[in-house]
């Protein structure tokens, strides 16, 4: 079941690495940011802005797609990929961290989870089979078996029996995708899961801030063997040291040679500090969410733009910046956009705060490969100020 | 006082013409279409869209960008051309229109007048002298005089009284013009309001739907003499053959060497009527307000992308149409946008929607060219079909 994976570069200080995994939409260098497309589109942001800002992979909601459109209409205009006209790699969540954060009612039971959607309230049914399902009909490049996420904080026993759920589920996962690509192979099955023959899956590892626990998880999803390894149940209200250790309890029980995901983080010193613990993969809704509200993120920290001090500001939101806000725009206009509720405010500090991102991940395999990556980390921490109150998710 | 407007072919069978008018940021092919940018910013698209485009001009609400940012922003930023990025003609109007429309507690005098903004209830005046030095400062190519618009139905004395009070307050407009013009020749005042010098100044014909008022109100106008003639107080509620009815009472009584501009409107059917009466400009928010709610324009009328009938058309918006939207996206992509309400639905539409309105004046130029502008109007208004209520203004 391995795939593609190459490790180009280690670094002798810490557990960063620099590889390169290849999908069938293209080749991600990793460390590498992944965008957030909830709903078939990075919020604010086209498909050609996300070709030039040079993004790799972009991620997909399962959830949110599946629930609307609905997969008959994104099959029917020819998957995912197609519907959104995005020709490089997507990444799909299995759906479930938003059935545990969105959805209501819902019923967990071994065979799946059952839940009411919050937008119309309609009932449907997720089993670790359907979700294999729905990520195949969408044409994902990297899927991800249907996990169990636990909130913070959480009783030892809820997230052992967890973590076992999702343990038994993320077998049932692997063997779906093994049945039907034998089936693909075969030449009998529809299109959508023949290509899918061709994606890779992979585990995700949870336990709460449980070190057994995760330490376990990550064992039981490396003997069924996958082809990469998420660590979920992250970045979820929890407070950063125990973030760090959910990650460093896991790390070492997972093979060096495949790619580490680690989902739905961070801020960018958290991105670096997870990279120095050995993480090639990252989403987080941040770079979008907050540029909705204004923030900006600089190499130094965020800034509000919304603040007065703003104003008459003739400078680029960061000097030096190469992206296309900061070549063009002052901080006092962006302001004044952002004031006025025009969308071309949000779409700028979206595009620089994407921009800032993905070029966080490019320094960061260039300094591995240089082999100054933790002394870049511990620069960058010390001078990075979280100036507003951030709550990832 | 008379600028660079030449006019270039016209119609056998129509009022229709095809001229260039110079500014000091660009030359603009008549009959042209301004997208309007009413707060710094054409909602939901870049200046560079607006470039790819091809559009030649735009318009600034000079009532908007008075209330906010404010003058001391725009002018410490460099003026309106470098606060938003765009280095194309600008049109700004007086601000007349949205005081009549958006302000509170209007108080009228000879004088000027006198209200609170729509925002923070601020209170202000705004004399004709004050419209122009604002339109200075704002680094104006086109520049509007302070007039006032009178609501539809209004009584005729009314109307009367109001045109000869945008009669002497176009006299005062121009008056400080030419002796700002002068002063700034003599190298006295500031860089704003030397550049102003070079900028045209257009009258503005009202006179409500009553033949004589708007005949008067045109006659006065051009005794005063302007560089060009708007009318203005249509598309304010009226019925479209009272509409059509107060240009054909007007135009006559304009220098056919002159741009008429009509302001504030409207369909595309109406443009190409306006044009056939001998009308040379337009700006109107339809393009981009429809847009936001799911409505683009094509050729043979609109489409409300919201409807369920789009969910599984692969189809672009527009069949045949080069606009970037329609080159690269579905409609049922589109329409899952909007009700998922995606920012980038609506970029896509307003996309589509201005080229279709760009593309509109730049076929009728062709067709006037051709000297077969009149059929062309015919038949596409024969062929349009408005199939949703459409308000303009």
């Amino acid at each position: 079941m391995q795939k593609d994976f190459e490790l180009l570069a280690r670094d002798q200080y810490s557990k960063a690495r620099h590889g390169r995994l290849k999908t069938a939409h293209g080749v991600i260098d990793t460390p590498t940011f992944m965008p957030v497309g909830t709903q078939g589109s990075v919020k604010g942001v086209s498909p050609r802005e996300l070709r030039e800002l040079n993004a790799q992979i972009i991620l997909g909601n399962t959830y949110h797609l599946f629930v609307r459109p609905g997969l008959e209409v994104i099959k029917h205009l020819g998957g995912l990929h197609n519907f959104m006209s995005w020709n490089g790699p997507i990444l799909t969540d299995s759906g479930g961290f938003q059935i545990f954060s969105l959805a209501k009612l819902r019923k967990i039971t071994d065979e799946g989870v059952e839940f009411q959607n919050h937008i119309d309230g309609a009932r449907a049914f997720i089993s670790p089979e359907i979700a294999m399902e729905i990520q195949a009909a969408l044409g994902s490049d990297i899927a991800m078996v249907l996990d169990e996420c636990v909130p913070y904080p959480c009783e030892y026993d809820y997230a052992a029996r967890s973590a076992e759920l999702t343990t038994r589920w993320a077998k049932r996962c692997r063997e779906w995708k093994l049945r039907n690509g034998e089936t693909a192979k075969r030449g009998v099955t529809d299109s959508a899961v023949r290509r899918f023959a061709d994606s890779v899956l992979f585990g995700i590892v949870q336990g709460g801030t449980f070190e057994d626990l995760r330490r376990a998880s990550a064992q039981a999803m490396v003997e069924l063997g996958f082809d990469g390894y998420a660590i979920g149940g992250v970045s979820v209200g929890e407070p950063e040291e125990e973030m760090m250790r959910a990650i460093e309890s896991a790390e070492p029980f997972l093979p060096a040679d495949r790619p580490r995901y680690a989902m739905g983080l961070g801020t960018p010193p958290q991105l670096l500090e997870m990279i120095a613990r050995g993480m090639d993969m990252f989403d987080c809704v941040l770079p979008t969410r907050l540029a909705r509200n204004g923030t900006a993120f600089t190499t130094t920290g965020t800034l509000n733009l919304k603040n007065a001090e703003f104003a008459m500001d003739k400078r680029p939101i960061e000097e030096n910046c190469a992206c296309s806000a900061c070549r063009e725009f002052t901080r006092g206009y962006i302001r004044h956009l952002i004031k006025a509720e025009e969308i071309l405010g949000l779409r700028l500090i979206t595009l620089h705060n994407l921009h800032s991102y993905l070029n966080l991940m490019s320094r960061a395999r260039a300094e591995i490969e240089r082999g100054t990556f933790d002394q870049f980390r511990k620069a960058f921490v010390a001078e990075y100020k979280t100036r507003d109150a951030i709550i990832a998710g």
